[in-house]
């Protein structure tokens, strides 16, 4: 078998077998099949694409091309949840705790990754001491102990997504619904999850633009997840604002904690119990959707789930104290009011913008080198649809820096429209798509 | 400007721009841009195609990719000559002193390649003492003295040619029309021709499988060269058999000889005649096709032609006996021959396979680090159409290891096939195609 022939049946349209899509995965893992015929293939993968079943074996492919996690020892079911990503998405912090008071366990290790803000990982750096690495005993023992635990995803698992998702960041095939599909479950499957619920955003600050082809790629995840024996429930959201009121990661926490309080921004606590709910369900904790979100509600309000954070964050070397008082957490050294311009409804915010402002206070990263200011950020006051007096506090830019803290502030006023009639708002959640 | 989003705007089927091919090239050429990106680059333009100004635009930008020959001091119209390859093609040898010696001079730059037999050097390395390396002082000088030399592409000639030349080979993006001829075209360009005689070789032992493909890329290459202002006609040849009798590097000098001497194989004299007559129009030296003929003919037989050859090499260091006897040129240890089976018309003869048989013996590499052995090859006794007794000489195989002759007569005894009906034989000059 030849690299050569793979890459010009994929470019001739052709359909590949197991075989030859293993082959391809691991030769590039070991480093005998090199970049540029990788990129060649990947490229021909973006046009072509890639039917159901071979998206399947890329999938499995990928999964093994290094160690998988076995989670048998933690009883119960393991439910892992995935992002697509979207700007001032900090569900994680506040998911993961919250199932894990009602019983769900959650083992999750979770990426750096590039964008708008930092991953959930630097979120949680943002907390003094805590631990984003733990040998795999430590993280089986934590989550068999306390019902949960967050770390960074190990080298060793894998691998493949890793070198392939680098060179397709250079080559402009990330776009392509299987290959992203494979990524993620790939990622989702090496990591030991029984089941999975996806969050797959829609809208101008998300990935995917429309919610047909963010329904697509639900589909394709889902029939994936199927395929490999983890029941997969996709849920679409729109992203058309940031979610909730903070973007930046010491100030992403802050929210999260408010929320675990029951005094988070509604659409983040909309989001949380949607997702949550599907967690539940997939554990067989609940027997329908409302009984599921009650379950949580009564969490939040008994403070059990606040609780459950503290206990996890101490138990990963965190400062426990991040519940009582933010003042552990970084502080950013200008906070700089962005204020109304005229008076109306907040039309729209384009997140995307957003999110760019954000990644110029120094709160994302846009290569791997790049150091991440855990304290910059932006919170706002106002979402789409409230009324706002010209004056008003509209957004707080947390900046370290005065000259971005300008570069910020322009972004935003071209980000937010205000208008005199009122808008009308989607629902958070669009749709849910299962296998 | 940005690599990423070139390879994008390509990959979604858009159309370049003149500054977006110049930077794609220049930034390959100065090891900006690495190899994954202009992989992925390449498979964009293979699977979405390039239209004809693009076409244009990037042979024009590979030409200027390095140093740009200048023949000017050299009087008469410059001719050059490109083959798309084939089993046998020894033309050059044979056209560059036959069209000289009425003439027309000629200062032609050559490859190496990859292939079943050598490139052209390799061919003229074959007389001892050939030097392929001359100071461009040297090259200019000796085309104004003889008329004629025919020396290596120099290193600093179209460097972006050889650079994605090479990166093509490994990533399945040769077989693309506008590549292949804005590869050939760039490469004339650079070597500073004003008239382009092409051969379009169309059959089983040609890269172009159908008429048609070929009459297409000739027809691209024509209108690269009018927009170019070289006067280019590509001449569409059939190649369902090998060129002439024989295949290897020496051995092809030898018929080269003979056909200079009016003793050569009847297809290969009619393609010199066909393609210098072309050359004589552009250059200006004949009124019409069979004029042009004519006067070919009559320095073959006047023995000028042949003078002109002897001129040559020992002009470039040669030996200059080569005309007289072939003893000077590398002799293989073996000699063995292939008996026809059965008795009957020779049907047809693979020249993909004869090509394979005579690269395993040695005469070609399929590698650039491969070392040719110049002795080795295969000269034919019968051509498609001929008669042959059971038992009578089909081929003699030369060769320097048994083994090697073994898996070449095996070879040949595939590719040629007897019958007992008489075949059609197609015309060798199908078509001329000009801007």
């Amino acid at each position: 078998m030849r690299a050569y022939d793979i890459i010009a049946k994929k470019r001739d349209g052709k359909k590949l077998t197991l075989s030859e899509l293993e082959f391809m995965v691991s030769g590039f893992v070991k480093e005998e099949i090199p970049d540029c015929q990788m990129a060649a293939f990947l490229m021909a993968c973006y046009i072509k694409g890639l039917d159901i079943e071979e998206t399947v074996t890329l999938t499995q492919v990928m999964a093994s091309s290094g160690e998988q996690i076995d989670l048998s020892s933690i009883s119960g079911v393991k439910v892992d949840k995935h992002s697509t990503g979207g700007v001032g998405d900090k569900t994680t912090l506040v998911l993961t705790p919250l199932v894990a008071s009602v019983g769900v366990p959650v083992a999750k290790m979770s990426g750096r990754s590039l964008g708008h803000t930092g991953g959930t990982l630097d979120k949680l750096e943002s907390i003094p001491g805590y631990k984003v690495s733990l040998s795999m005993e430590e993280f089986v023992g934590q989550v068999m102990r306390i019902g949960l635990a967050v770390i960074g995803t190990g080298e060793n698992i894998n691998p493949a997504d890793k070198k392939i998702y680098a060179l397709r960041d250079v080559t402009a095939t990330i776009s392509s619904l299987p290959l992203i599909a494979s990524s993620i479950m790939s990622k989702k499957i090496a990591g030991g999850a029984e089941a999975i619920v996806l969050d797959v955003k829609v809208g101008s600050g998300a990935f995917m633009k429309s919610q047909k082809e963010a329904e697509e790629i639900a589909k394709l995840m889902a029939d994936i997840g199927k395929k490999a024996e983890r029941k997969t429930v996709a849920v679409i959201t729109n992203m058309d604002e940031p979610l909730g009121f903070a973007v930046g990661n010491a100030l992403e926490v802050r929210e999260a904690i408010e929320t675990l309080k029951g005094k988070g921004p509604k659409d983040l606590e909309e989001l949380c119990l949607e997702l949550g709910a599907q967690m539940l369900l997939l554990a067989k904790k609940a027997g329908d959707l409302s009984e599921a979100k009650s379950m949580l509600k009564e969490v939040i309000t008994s403070g059990k789930a606040l609780d459950k954070f503290s206990q996890w964050i101490v138990a990963q070397g965190g400062d426990g104290s991040v519940t009582e008082s933010y003042r552990c957490l970084p502080q950013a050294k200008i906070v700089s009011d962005y204020l109304a311009k005229e008076s109306g409804y907040i039309f729209s915010v384009n997140a995307e913008e957003v999110g760019r402002a954000a990644m110029i206070l120094g709160a994302g990263r846009e290569s791997k080198k790049d150091k991440v200011d855990l304290a910059v950020g932006l919170v706002f006051k106002k979402k789409v649809g409230d009324y706002a007096e010209k004056g008003e506090v509209l957004v707080e830019i947390y900046a370290n820096d005065m000259e971005k803290l300008d570069q910020a502030d322009t972004i935003i006023d071209n980000a937010i429209n205000i208008e005199k009639e009122k808008p009308k708002k989607k629902p958070l959640v669009l749709s849910t798509v299962k296998e």
